[in-house]
């Protein structure tokens, strides 16, 4: 067994190089012409710019939690971790973004070329870099801080658990931050360009429109790919956490990352096997692409269980979660393009105020089968392998995010393809296929959506579980975090109204920062003569700065609330009081990030349903009224729905890494 | 303490002949001209058709309740309580909701003869007779079956607990009922009158016009009453089945009965004092009257419990009871209608999505200081007197609910008399007095939502508390609801989810029901020549026939679903299981519950400050989009909000009643 782990960071540097290789497989496809090249440098470099400004104020905020583990855990090699699980986490993102924003002008020249099965040849290529990162780093990272640390693994998670952190809290700045500014850039754009002048979506002449795509990056790939990463490390590092105070401790500590080693080489290879899948139609080709990885996956797991542990109870958690985050995605997949857009569709009809309460109440409605499977998942992991269980179904839902989160990437990139399309004149022909592309992009954007937020709660249970196991070992006695005690259920209702306090922040900051927008690019259209006209330039430069300064300046309050909230609590009201807050947080957090993800999903695919000539189609009333519903919901699916799952993970890491600290406090 | 104890049914006798006195004091006063006596009869009759049709409904139900109770608690007395309890809360919605259909004109009448003064006092009296019966009712009901039951005090609760069951049924009816009516009426009138026909509020022209005046009633004064005699009844019960574990039995169960009595006879005193406070501006002889009662009963209530415990570590877990439910008032004041309604409005200024985002926003954000109440209010209740305290607290904010409902009652039917007003021509002096008293009345009626969901919380966290005692009673061992357990945390995602699926069945009810309303307000404005003109009649009974089987058809599904969710859960997945659904349910549902009030309360005000001629006043486009905030409000306060406080305690005391049954079960 010695030898596999020593080769699992290996394994994992061999992944980043396939993902390497991608990225310059895809650079070398060609550019298209001077004027797509123009624009998609634009885009290229505002996102650029965003990570690097977002990456100096994480660094500055990286160093002062640095300080603050060093002085609390007195452990060095914690905040070695936590730094190493950031910059993991750092480097997946810049790299999946220097792809992303290569790949997307390829796309539309691949469009021109090759027609729709090279332009999603690129898209996807593009979107696997960010993928194979996701999942490469992860593996390099658990990988070598287990070997480091597996001599003494009793003590190991006090380090390891720092990984996780440093995975946490940029999840945080890129989901939130990166939130705030995808929204703020769309609606401050659309409001001035599509409302007031009157000019199309993605129109050249709007001087927000570079910032908008910028966004589309920032938000659905940077952020994207952190949050799932945040949940990908949590996930292991949880189940680590709890295998480390079980019998058997080398194997339970061990399997996790065995399944996520067998994971990523099972990503690689569906990524490899789109070289075929290609000539299918798109949907069908992404599809079975995630098959080919899963079916892999769940039988080289089966093998590796067998031969590791001889039973296969820890097998069958990891297929519970498995299943479970399939079926979340179908789900979220439902209530965001089945019946129930029609519903809210039809309810346009009599005006904006009918739109909003019919989303809404499919939005409230679309909880209850997600917390229904999450609920089965925990009841079969529990039921085969106790808290452990938990954690493992977590990692299960989780070992194959290469595929996944390569699917999901694909989307931005097809959008921003489209808007290159646009910009740069091609034809109504090149258009089209960018279209397609784009519209299933939607589809899978949908589902990586419900994804995150199921993976967010199962990880943030199977930490909360490692939680209470971390505390108990410190304790010496198991600890109970019991609802009939005052302080449990205190800790509930503070813990509870977090998630509400925070989505009321991220929404306000979205409404703030679009507003300093709409103020600049309606004074440039004010005072840049001929702008309308198309016979000046916008300043895009301006905006795309007025977009990062005020999307970075608005994640400071919510970042450090989250931060601070369970330490407030776990040194103020102690280990079970903030066992509480732990779980009122998850469970409202949970069930505000489904309800928002997906009513957001539905009032957009309403409104487009409208666009496509249905119930009077494009002008009419109906579609005025859609168009609010669409509007109010871009903050709840992009910026404080996704915020949710961040929040959840990130609080309980937190109250993991500090767990002995808090403990010992309360001796 | 004996004799004291036998007196406490009489002196509750004695408030209820106090209403009935006050009713015909009221109905003694003129009812003003023929036309004023035609509207006002038409909506009295239609109040009085829809709670007979309702309790032919409750009638029903209610039978099939009494028989499960009598099956699975093989105990008839349980039963009886439940019937008791039940009719006790019919009784005080039927006479209070005689008293202020009768009330209303007379208010009309009265600011005709008298002014601002005797208008305040003959809507202030109509409102007291509600106040009364809810206290007066609550003391004969529990008092009575406590002489009943005292000799074995340690079974006493398996029986009182059927009360407060009793008491739950016909809230869940009257809120759930009355609030899908008074807004499906609201909404249904409006969207055809004022914006299809282009016709002012209350005209006499819109056929909706007395079914939206017989929905204030059924809501705002039927919903409310049954509402708080839910949380009175069910912190006394509370209170008494954890007393029944306690050492000094008798006495701690004697001390909310002897709480009440005394909020009783102060409610008295306050309401009798208005006879004097008249003379001040309405709004300080309000406040007044609650500070009379309210110093009555902290001097008598510290001067008890000296008496009956000695120590007087209860007595401060009442005062802490007290204050937050003084405090949630005022919190929930300032977010309808301080700085955050102006804050609401400026966002009005760019559109309808604005004004949603806003509200929701603030709507969230105000959860934080009502939990941050409720959270200080149980820390030191549980400090002084353990989970007993919870329950003494929540008494201790409901013993003056007598004054409390009075002041509240005051608002809709001050609300009444202005449509008198408006639809029998009276001048604009009337009207102005009758708006002048309106505007109070919107006030006192969102500190009494406030106040409401705050003693709902309380509520149910006694009714939690009682419902552990009780399950470790019979279990012969306390019970612990461990988060560490898979069964509590699935319970506790599962209940969570029920408070949004409320919600998401009662918005969309109130939708389906306003929408068959709109059909037939537009068929007669089609159909009935020169009804627009004013020269023929609309065929209102139709529409109160609408709005009446349209809610109580609506109710059905939302209610059954309450009631059989916890025994779902405490039968499929025991006591434990039980103990986390609580928990999640009561988390979810408070927080849903301010924040669905106060952003419903917070865009009504906004809207209003827009009409007083901000931001371009009336008819400008600002004005237009907090409109559509107004009309998305109007479900959120009216409906799925009040909803959330009683699904919280429905929920909590049926798992009170049928605990000892699923406590065995699971032996």
């Amino acid at each position: 067994m010695d030898a596999i782990l020593t080769a699992v960071p290996f394994i994992g540097i061999a992944g980043f190089v396939f993902a390497l290789v991608t990225y310059f497989l895809v650079i070398r496809y060609p550019e298209g012409n001077e004027k797509m090249r123009a624009i998609a440098e634009k885009i290229h470099i505002g996102a650029m710019v965003f990570l690097k400004q977002e990456y100096k104020i994480i660094a500055v905020f990286m160093a002062i939690v640095v300080i603050a583990i060093a002085a609390l855990l007195k452990n060095p090699w914690t905040a070695v971790a936590y730094l190493s699980g950031g910059i993991c986490s750092m480097l997946a993102g810049y790299v999946g973004m220097l792809a992303a924003t290569r790949a997307n002008v390829r796309t539309t020249q691949a469009a021109k070329d090759g027609g729709t099965p090279l332009a999603l040849s690129v898209a996807f290529n593009g979107g696997s870099v960010m993928g194979m990162c996701v999942a490469a780093l992860g593996v390099v990272g658990l990988g070598f801080f287990f070997l480091f640390t597996k001599k003494d693994p009793g003590t190991a998670p006090i380090i390891i658990n720092g990984f996780a952190m440093g995975a946490s809290s940029i999840a945080l700045f890129a989901r939130v931050g990166g939130g705030i500014y995808t929204k703020s850039a769309d609606v401050g754009s659309d409001l001035v360009g599509k409302v007031e002048a009157g000019i199309p979506e993605d129109d050249p002449r709007n001087p927000g429109v570079i910032a908008d795509n910028v966004g589309d990056n920032v938000g659905d790939t940077a952020g994207m790919g952190a949050d799932l990463f945040e949940s990908y490390v949590g996930a292991v590092v949880a189940a680590m956490a709890i295998g480390a105070t079980m019998p058997d401790t080398l194997k339970v500590m061990s399997l996790p990352i065995f399944y996520i080693t067998i994971g990523l080489i099972a990503s690689a290879i569906g990524i490899l096997s789109m070289g075929i899948l290609k000539k299918l139609n798109p949907q069908s080709a992404l599809r079975y692409a995630t098959y080919v990885s899963g079916v892999i996956f769940i039988i080289s797991g089966l093998i590796c269980t067998k031969l590791l542990m001889g039973s296969l109870n820890h097998y069958w958690s990891v297929i519970a979660g498995l299943v479970a985050g399939a079926l979340i995605g179908v789900e979220s997949e439902y209530f965001t393009s089945g019946s129930p857009v029609k519903k809210i569709a039809h309810a346009s009809t009599s005006g904006p105020a009918g739109v909003v309460i019919s989303g809404i109440a499919t939005g409230f409605m679309s909880t209850l089968m997600p917390i229904i499977t999450i609920c089965v998942a925990t009841a079969i992991s529990y039921y085969f392998s106790g808290l452990y269980g938990i954690a493992i179904a977590a990692v299960g839902m989780l070992a194959t995010v290469g595929i996944v989160m390569s699917t999901d990437s694909y989307g931005p990139i097809s959008d921003n393809a489209g808007g290159i399309a646009e910009m740069s004149g091609a034809g109504p022909e090149i258009r089209k296929i960018t279209d397609k592309l784009d519209s299933l992009g939607n589809t899978t954007a949908a589902i990586g959506k419900g994804f995150a937020i199921g993976s967010a709660a199962l990880t943030a249970l199977a930490l909360f579980s490692a939680f209470q196991q971390t505390v108990s070992t410190v304790m010496g006695k198991p600890m109970s975090i019991d609802l009939t005690s005052a302080k449990v259920v205190i800790g509930l209702f503070i813990g509870g109204t977090m998630p509400f306090v925070i989505t009321a922040l991220t929404m306000e900051a979205v409404g703030r920062s679009a507003n300093r927008l709409v103020e600049e690019i309606r004074r440039q259209f004010r005072e840049i003569k001929g702008l309308l006209e198309g016979t000046a330039e916008p300043q895009i430069d301006k905006c795309v700065e007025i977009a990062t300064k005020g999307a970075l300046r608005e994640m400071i309050i919510p970042g450090v609330l989250a931060l601070m909230a369970p330490l407030i609590v776990g040194f103020g009201l102690g280990p079970k009081a903030l066992g509480g807050f732990l779980a009122g947080a998850t469970v409202v957090g949970v069930l505000l990030g489904i309800m928002m993800c997906n009513v957001g999903g539905a009032w957009d695919n309403a409104k487009k349903w409208i666009e496509e000539g249905n119930l009077g189609g494009k002008k009419s009333d109906a579609h005025k009224a859609a168009v609010v519903g669409d509007t109010i919901g871009d903050p709840f699916k992009d910026t404080s729905g996704p915020s949710m799952n961040i929040l959840i993970k990130l609080m309980s890491v937190v109250a993991l890494v500090f767990a002995p600290v808090i403990a010992k406090f309360f001796m």
